[in-house]
């Protein structure tokens, strides 16, 4: 395995900044019961599912509304002191972690799904509404909202990190898919971006600037979003496939093709394997597409038919078709389990998870290299993939208190990640930056172009208050 | 008719900059033939299709290359004077006028299909190829760019104003489709931002924050953008109707049906009237629907035989239809020779043209009315609208030597705006700010995102030297 120097296995800038007493007391007069500094609290909303460990946040607001969020960043921005947004801590990369010190701002309890306008086919929401609670409350309307990044995470969450999922191949990200966002700035203003009009050429685009800064240009409290009128037809398939170059190759053909497809997602034989022991299955221990076809009856038959050609040239075989609810959920279970299979498969472990993007014609290198890599290191990893956006995840697990694991994860994160950098990719497909790919955001853009995010971060937050020390340093 | 006072004529805000002679001859030095000061050339590059008429730059460089607009922008930066991005000039709203002088750097020569990616469905091109350009360029692939504002506008044009047109409903607009930038900074830098990755969560959101910056913020010198499969079946219609509300009417249930119809327009009957003089041609004189039909051939037959149904509920009539490309070209006359039918209504006229894009659903409203208020004004105007986004546009014929008619538009703009913002609209769907929408963008939006916008600006353009004057004054 090639390891190329230098090797700078990361860690977390960490530079506490001391809270004063007066603020502490100030945020205890304002929020009473909605204001904690318990130990237990502070754990709590101090890590997340990456594998850092920091010390937590030196206090915790429980906001109930815009105004809440408004005067905690108000009484924050007076005291210089940092704030981070947090949502129900499923971020994978360390973005809500408390690298220096300050006041977590918790919007789980902001769950209100404000107004649903079926009829324009938006709804807008409070930032700790959940995607599955927000499916539930708009499901007599006949629409959902598609944006599933695994994880039940919030609308804020997924919003400020950019998030996609498994049916972004039909339905893109969050990036196409919030219209307009309410947020509180750094220095606890409240404003509005974005109109519930389909389109708009009124001014910078301030809302996509939003979504995807991780909390470090304001905090999200309203978020508007697109729905979509449920399909009429639905069907789901699993396909296994003798190599995973067979797998990857039948991804791009059916991309290629323009195939409207909902759902591309792949594991490889590694991964079927946990997930047969985790959940008690026998799938094929070969490489698995997993996929859904949306439209009119007669639309899905058209795709399905294209789509199981393409298969059956690359050797495609154990087809399972699914069309009920309740059939298309068996057929997801491995899908579904698959992070909780890779993680209980070594107990105690932790996960370094890496995220990258390339041109759909590029998959196949990106990915069977990366895949060769990982074999050889002799560590045990989890590959699941979006593979029709070209995105996929490895999952490295480590012992935590082993260094050379960490550092050999990263290694092969890194090999992984400038690789997929040469094949014109991205370095986070839909994880964010966070702590983790800081370094990598600069190799991928350029340092012209973070100099300029810089400066816009600089104008916005001046006193560098909005979760410091994510995304770059200042 | 109501006229709200204040009433705020718009007047640009004409504060011309001594542009030294040392620049010029810096200029003239480095580019040469490149180089014109000669006022036939000035004036050419000082007017645009809207009805602003402000003094020409004072001077214009034909770059060549991105080095070429690197140059040009270093040296205006050193003399801290203003510096306009000049495609084909068919901005509406005034964006490329020299209201603070300056240098225009016309970019039209800049005009190479760099790379054809077919096999990821992305092009980059150079900002000076127009979309007839490009898609001539592709032709083999079997794959198109389907954004369409119309004119045959430079992509950097259309990315500048986020520009979108008749197959947006389908393909969303410039926002959806700019993969990646080139751009050149204030300070004459050249930096990247975004991959030809189909969707990324590294950093902010460069790409969308330059898209629809109307060159306050840089100048685009490459422009990566997706291609799509050319549709294996397409089917155009057009439909009569007795009403306008109708017409709009079969829209917003055309919409709400999820139906992905790729082209959805509208002509009032009163610019039939002006297309069948213009045309010599003997259409219907109702409110017209034109519409387009993209997919496979079964799937296109689903589609039409939906809107169809949709269309006879709402008394649609005459429909005619066409599927070979001659056909449709003939069927989408109409639709094409709208503008210029109407300019021509009224020999000697200038347009005051609108552009609002509301929530589907408030489409009657918000469209009704105002041709209600146009009708009873007396002024002559004309009605197209790329209805399925909600969006649409209106040009009031002024005679520009009649001051009390230029006032009478704009008193109807901005009742048609405001009652669009009130609807959850925006101020302008497709043709920017510029000059003309400045007071709505601040109306709109609030003064507090128009604060962060400004101090973006301020931050990445501190000497105002980016077409300066235009989106808002600093």
């Amino acid at each position: 395995m090639q390891v190329s120097p230098p090797f700078p296995v990361f860690l977390p800038d960490i530079q506490p900044r001391n809270v004063p007493t007066a603020l502490m007391e100030a945020l205890q007069a304002r929020f009473g019961p909605q204001f904690s500094s318990a130990l237990v609290v502070r754990e709590q909303h101090g890590r997340d599912e990456s594998a850092f460990s920091v010390p937590p946040p030196d206090a915790v607001v429980f906001a109930q509304s815009t105004q809440d969020v408004s005067d905690a960043a108000k009484l924050a921005a007076q005291h210089k002191v940092p704030v981070i947004p947090f949502g129900v801590g499923s971020s994978l990369e360390g973005h809500l972690l408390a690298v220096q010190g300050g006041v977590s701002i918790d919007v789980s309890r902001m769950n209100q799904v404000l107004a649903i306008h079926a009829e324009d086919l938006t709804v807008t929401v409070q930032p700790g509404v959940t995607r599955s609670q927000l499916n539930a409350a708009i499901k007599s309307t006949g629409l959902f909202f598609p944006i599933d990044p695994g994880a039940d995470a919030t609308i804020g969450g997924m919003s400020a990190t950019r998030a996609s999922g498994t049916n972004a191949v039909r339905y893109g990200t969050m990036r196409e898919n919030v219209l307009a966002l309410e947020m509180v700035t750094a220095s606890g203003e409240v404003i509005r971006t974005g109109t519930r009009a389909k389109k708009s050429s009124a001014g910078y685009d301030l809302t996509r600037l939003m979504v995807g800064s991780e909390g470090t240009l304001g905090i999200l409290t309203e978020v508007t979003v697109k729905l979509y009128p449920l399909p009429e037809s639905v069907m789901a398939a699993t396909v296994s496939f003798n190599s995973l170059a067979d797998a990857v190759n039948t991804t791009i053909q059916i991309i290629q093709l323009g195939v409207p497809i909902a759902r591309c997602e792949l594991l490889d034989a590694n991964t079927i394997r946990m997930v047969n022991a985790h959940s008690k299955l026998t799938l094929r221990e070969g490489a698995m597409l997993l996929m859904e076809f949306h439209g009119s009856p007669a639309g899905v038959k058209e795709q399905v038919e294209t789509v199981q050609a393409i298969a059956d040239e690359h050797g495609g075989q154990t087809f399972e078709w699914a069309s009920s609810p309740e059939e298309r959920t068996r057929l997801w279970t491995a899908r579904h389990n698959a992070y909780f299979a890779g993680i209980q498969s070594r107990p105690g472990c932790k996960a370094i998870t890496t995220d990258t993007c390339v041109p759909i014609s590029h998959l196949a290198d990106a990915l069977l290299d990366s895949v060769l890599e990982a074999e050889q290191s002799g560590l045990t990893y989890f590959l699941v993939g979006h593979v029709g956006d070209g995105n996929f995840h490895m999952g490295y697990l480590i012992d935590p208190d082993q260094p050379q694991e960490r550092e050999l994860a990263e290694t092969l994160n890194q090999q992984l990640v400038r690789r997929a950098l040469k094949l014109g990719g991205t370095c986070t497909g839909e994880h964010g930056v966070g702590l983790h790919k800081m370094g990598f955001l600069v190799e991928e853009t350029g340092a012209g172009a973070v100099a300029m995010m810089r400066a816009i971060k600089q104008a916005l937050d001046p006193h560098n208050i909005m979760n410091p020390g994510n995304m770059f340093t200042l």
